[in-house]
């Protein structure tokens, strides 16, 4: 490699020590046909940076399992954490033309446009959030890709892995398709690999500049934590009421609706559609009670329990909604979340953990996150249960004074308390915001334990037969 | 269920909750055969205790993407950290009778008791560590047996599910298999069903008995750390010299390695071999350096270089080896590790990290560790980079001074070399103790880097070479 080469590498070398410094994650895409040099382009990269921080993921034909996955779960899973960089040899765009051409997920993708408008979703979320994203398409003469076919072929160790080439997407449509991409968006760098050494310059300089400009613009960002609250917040949100059942109406009725719900379960799994439960609410509004009548006859195979509590030093080095999405169910599985990502318009808010441009900016987020799972048919219900603030200072006493339930009440619960109208304000925009025909929320007015237990599980049962048989009524 | 049941039931729930604040790891097995009532018990429990920290793991007839992994690959990666439970529903014991029953990978398991073996080993690590193993085997007379299975076929929504009854392993075999180990292990409870009242009784008694006991040793247990070094330490160990080559020879021999490295990389893949590569030394010995030399013509889709530095909050919420048995290869990859669980016995050991009973005990357990690899053919290499006292400061002072390599030298580095004696007696040990016929150790002398990365590359080619085609010398 010459002089110049060399001095590029260093200087974007020495870049990414303070990226990681300074926390920025980074993506960086290489798109091209099949022996055109990404390889050598990726691998340049991945060898010149530090192991330590930088991760090679690369995008294969994919397997049964990680079908019964959302399109971009893998994405989501190996999503960088701050400070580290991620090199894509092939990346969601591959993956979006391997959806597309192999129809696969046609019941719900056969307008492929739901997927672009996912990818675009997913990057800009990144983007706010300081990824740093840097596309690489790469061109070469046709002369030099069968060149470098041929030194493949000619190595007996190596020529069966020609077959790879020529598993993908046919290249005629691969490139018609990248062009579409690349043409519209200017976010590609299209660097043409004919030149070696013009390409590796190219390359490094584009890297250079990208970097710079995340360094610069994350120097620049200061703080502003702001939880934005109205003084006087009035709602009649919350007002609305169940007709109370009795003791005995609820005996007769639950073990039913439990039953009704394996049965439920069970549709679901063979029917290979997931189903999202999401709880949020007040303190001692029962989420957990809640939670435990929808499972106490579930298959325990077939679902899971989330309790959500403060992220760990990895989840708090991603994106926030990173440690909800490598948690969502396959097809065919239950997820149910004990709090969940609307912890960033509500408790993030309300502390000041998020600023005000982050958890405004969040209601978008979430709708178009949620979208990503409901888009392939998966079954996402949430509910917020909302207390009288009597009835919460009732409940922490009971708590207190019962030896079995006073592990239950900390002296967080009771700082919360202190800040209930600003929560009933940011939980009011949350479901203002947020309330989609996709992903609808429920009120459920949840003073009366056992009312609220009978109408949750009614309602999980009917939106469940809506979808399962077209039921119109339970 | 009757009062004396939901006595002892809020006792086990309130003991768990002592388990999960003590840091306490409870994996809880039941195994039985298929509507034994083993759903009802393990569901029972996972419904009482906190969702927040109660996990359920089910094992199922593996794929083929997970026989591309260690035997206990799953279990590795599931494992519980402290003050969580797991709850498995079947275990390593079923995963072993599918192993054995269909003859998966017969190559290496022709002996099941390798297996047996194996399955002890990870068993007394994880007890070693403090985790609390409680084993459930379920029984039940067959007339209730069919009762069961007749429930589930008799509804309409879930009779597809009997045919899952079918898919496992023959009842007969299951049975005479899993007695084997009940009878020989008296860590197994056993549990008649037949009585659903009496089953639940013993299930918690039992759970309660072992809470108990593992709350009272947590207690007891004072935490002794003592390095425990010789005070005149010598050793002649690390006296080997390499043939100095010139940077001409130099020249001429490190491309043809590298190529011959990547031919390697595609024989092992294409004969489904993972290649493991440890490397341990002293600071500035030249690992990064070396590591580059191997990866350098690798294609990188096929390989990984994990760095290991100080472990998360999560990682040292595990067992230590945790951390490492998660980021091992599949068939067919190569997996670089830069340092490794050897800073049990070499950081850990020297800085207190780790007690003396643990650091003495690690190598048994790393010994037994790679055999889990080794055993199902991978190759596993391990590299010592030993550095003399003077070459070292003139190393550190050289990356002191160039800017390009000063973010390499750090505090920590100095302080490092003020306790050379102390890693030199650990190194030395580890070596004595670890160095085994089935993943050998190679001691490098690092004074001059070129003979350095020609030696280990040629050593890495013999090594595979004698694996791959029986080659004898190089």
């Amino acid at each position: 490699m010459n002089k110049k080469i060399e001095e590029l590498k260093l200087k974007a070398a020495s870049l990414t020590r303070q990226t990681h410094e300074l926390g920025i994650p980074i993506m960086i895409l290489f798109e091209g046909m099949p022996a055109s040099g990404k390889t050598r382009l990726s691998n340049e990269l991945l060898l010149t940076f530090d192991a330590k921080y930088t991760q090679f993921i690369s995008t294969k034909s994919p397997q049964y399992e990680d079908l019964r996955y959302q399109f971009l779960q893998k994405y989501w899973n190996t999503l960088p954490q701050k400070g580290h960089i991620n090199i894509y040899f092939r990346s969601w765009y591959s993956h979006f033309l391997d959806y597309k051409e192999n129809g696969i997920k046609q019941a719900y993708y056969k307008k492929s446009e739901k997927l672009v408008n996912q990818i675009k979703s997913f990057e800009t979320m990144l983007q706010n959030d300081n990824y740093e994203l840097i596309k690489f398409y790469i061109e070469v003469s046709e002369e030099k890709r069968q060149e470098h076919i041929q030194q493949t072929k000619d190595n007996p160790l190596m020529k069966w892995k020609v077959q790879e080439y020529e598993q993908v997407i046919p290249n005629e449509t691969y490139l018609a398709e990248m062009r579409k991409f690349t043409h519209k968006d200017n976010q590609w760098e299209v660097i043409d690999y004919t030149q070696r050494e013009v390409a590796f310059e190219k390359m490094y300089k584009h890297i250079i500049e990208r970097l710079e400009n995340a360094i610069k613009k994350s120097k620049r960002q200061q703080a502003n934590k702001d939880g934005a609250f109205s003084k006087d917040f009035s709602t009649n949100m919350f007002d609305v009421k169940f007709e109370k059942i009795s003791k005995k109406e609820y005996k007769e009725m639950i073990e039913p609706l439990q039953k009704r719900m394996r049965e439920i379960q069970f549709a679901l799994y063979e029917r290979k559609i997931p189903l999202i439960l999401t709880f949020e609410g007040m303190d001692a509004a029962g989420k957990g009670g809640n939670i435990k009548r929808i499972r106490e006859k579930l298959d325990p195979t077939g679902y899971e329990v989330n309790g959500i509590s403060a992220p760990t030093d990895v989840e708090l080095a991603h994106h926030y909604l990173w440690r909800f999405a490598k948690e969502m169910p396959k097809t065919g599985h239950l997820e149910i979340f004990d709090r969940s990502w609307y912890g960033r318009v509500l408790v993030e808010r309300v502390e000041g953990f998020a600023d005000k441009e982050e958890w405004k900016r969040a209601y978008h987020e979430i709708n178009e996150f949620e979208k990503m799972w409901t888009d392939e048919g998966a079954i996402l219900l949430k509910f917020f249960l909302c207390l009288d603030k009597d009835e919460q200072l009732k409940r922490f006493k009971d708590r207190e004074q019962d030896p079995n339930k006073q592990w239950k009440i900390t002296d967080e619960d009771w700082r919360n308390r202190d800040k209930w109208d600003l929560y009933l304000e940011a939980s009011h925009d949350m479901i203002k915001y947020t309330d989609t025909n996709y992903a609808p929320w429920f009120i459920v007015p949840a003073d009366h334990k056992k009312t609220a237990r009978v109408e949750v599980l009614k309602y999980i049962i009917r939106q469940c037969e809506k979808v399962l048989w077209g039921v119109k009524d339970y």
